[in-house]
């Protein structure tokens, strides 16, 4: 592998284009940020920007992110070193099973979803039934984002200082999994591996929940949100940004991470019930220790 | 009423000291991120700052954020205009009850604590058993602040274009409801008046329960925090700042608002059954329509 440079927060990397051709399926928030980034950067000589809306790729073109834009995935993937999926997670395997007699030439296909273990086990399958040994696919969820979605939102410094996690299985090609590794870093980013099970596990609780319980607090205080918003402070605000999040996305990490979303349904009446006993007894000792931890675990996270 | 003038985010207001001497009990960063704002804009002539650890008050001194400071409330009281209980729930009414006697010649009495039922009902039995005919307390809630705390973190612009709830009852001066009112516009913020009762419902959803989940998400999340926390993004963090609150101030409030959250967390867990249920049917069409609605709502704040 070529020695790997971090480039700035302004996605000013300068490798002198390292990475020749990226097609990039879908130019919306991340697909149109990692686009930008990676002309910015020089990372990569061309980008190919890949979509179904001529005008939406129009955009894209026209804010940097792709040197070239196509309906066509013949044209798009013809050529290119590495392929990257950004569109929603219940998309990526029908997109990469239709398009994959497309992908002989590259050197390795990745996606951005946020759920791994369905993705990765149905691309896999179509890599097995395909009868040839060409597993080019490796899952990659660079943990970035916005709840703001679109070509008009996305910023070429979205991926810089993030972290990406890479879900490499045992059939997964090594050199493959080394390249796109090697990709997020020129990116910026911290890379760390684990296995698709542990991401849609960990990730659940840490991303799928707190959006969950996001788009909950606003449903529940609708009222109070349409009548009487003067009175809703930062504390709300902060806590509900994700909860602006797209509802096509989001219904489909929710449901493709069905079970790791629904044992954290269940850990968190567990927990809440575990709260509120607390509370009804008035047990203040038991309450601040709650707290007191809570606090510090969350201040760990600004050092 | 003397006319209200909003001054600007840096606290200059310059009213030529309306408020002659204010007195704010507990000089943290409520207390002293209010003594900052009324001598940065004039707002008042003289601030009295007033609390149990000498040097904290030293601090406050040196900040700005009071004239003068002492131990003694008989000092802190003497003359004031107006006086401020700038300390946690469950101190205010107990503090109030001892110093009752010292608060004579004062316009009114206020707080600004984050529940108002038990805190207003308490302070009015008091003033209702003295015997005299002296209702001085006006029930406040500025709704701003931080999750951090004291006056190293305190600001002056913290209170400029807030809300604050004002909670007068049938037995509230009508007089001093207005000072205190007057009080807050003159400090840059909009004032909303409700019954003590409605504002602990309202705030209980739209604060304490925020709070609460925000707790319980960092505490349920404890292992990925001590051990992986490189894969905690932006998501996350937003959504659980609140949940580096002080545990005293925090318990104080579940525990003094302990109805109204109590029936929060059991919406809580009744909204979760009907999401789970939702997302164990994989309804993508009632989950896209859940999550469509509360991105709208959680989008019409940023207006």
């Amino acid at each position: 592998m070529r020695q790997g440079s971090k480039g700035d927060r302004q996605g000013n990397i300068n490798m002198n284009s390292r990475f020749g051709k990226v097609a990039i399926v879908g130019m919306g928030l991340m697909g149109g940020s990692l686009g930008r980034a990676l002309l910015k950067g020089k990372t990569a000589k061309e980008v190919m920007g890949i979509g179904r809306n001529p005008k939406k790729l129009a955009l894209a073109l026209e804010a940097g992110a792709a040197t070239g834009v196509t309906t066509d995935y013949k044209e798009g993937f013809l050529n290119a070193d590495l392929i990257v999926f950004g569109v929603p997670v219940r998309d990526i395997p029908e997109l990469f099973r239709r398009n994959y007699g497309l992908m002989g030439s590259c050197r390795a296909v990745t996606d951005m979803g946020s759920v791994k273990e369905t993705i990765v086990s149905e691309i896999e399958k179509i890599e097995n039934g395909a009868g040839r040994d060409m597993n080019l696919f490796v899952g990659s969820h660079p943990m970035v984002g916005s709840e703001k979605t679109g070509i008009a939102n996305s910023s070429p410094g979205l991926y810089y200082g993030g972290t990406c996690i890479v879900t490499p299985t045992a059939r997964t090609d090594k050199k493959r999994a080394a390249y796109v590794r090697d990709f997020w870093e020129s990116a910026g980013m911290k890379v760390v591996s684990m296995t698709p099970e542990a991401h849609d596990e960990k990730i659940s609780g840490i991303s799928h929940l707190p959006h969950l319980l996001a788009f909950m607090l606003s449903n529940m205080q609708e009222q109070t949100i349409r009548k009487n918003s003067v009175i809703i402070g930062n504390g709300f605000k902060d806590t509900t940004r994700i909860g602006a999040s797209n509802e096509k996305i989001w219904s489909g990490i929710f449901l493709e991470n069905k079970k790791a979303v629904i044992g954290d349904i269940d850990r968190t009446t567990a927990e809440l019930k575990k709260i509120r006993k607390i509370i009804g007894a008035s047990d203040e000792k038991k309450l601040q220790k709650y707290i007191r931890n809570a606090r510090k675990l969350r201040e760990s996270l600004n050092k």
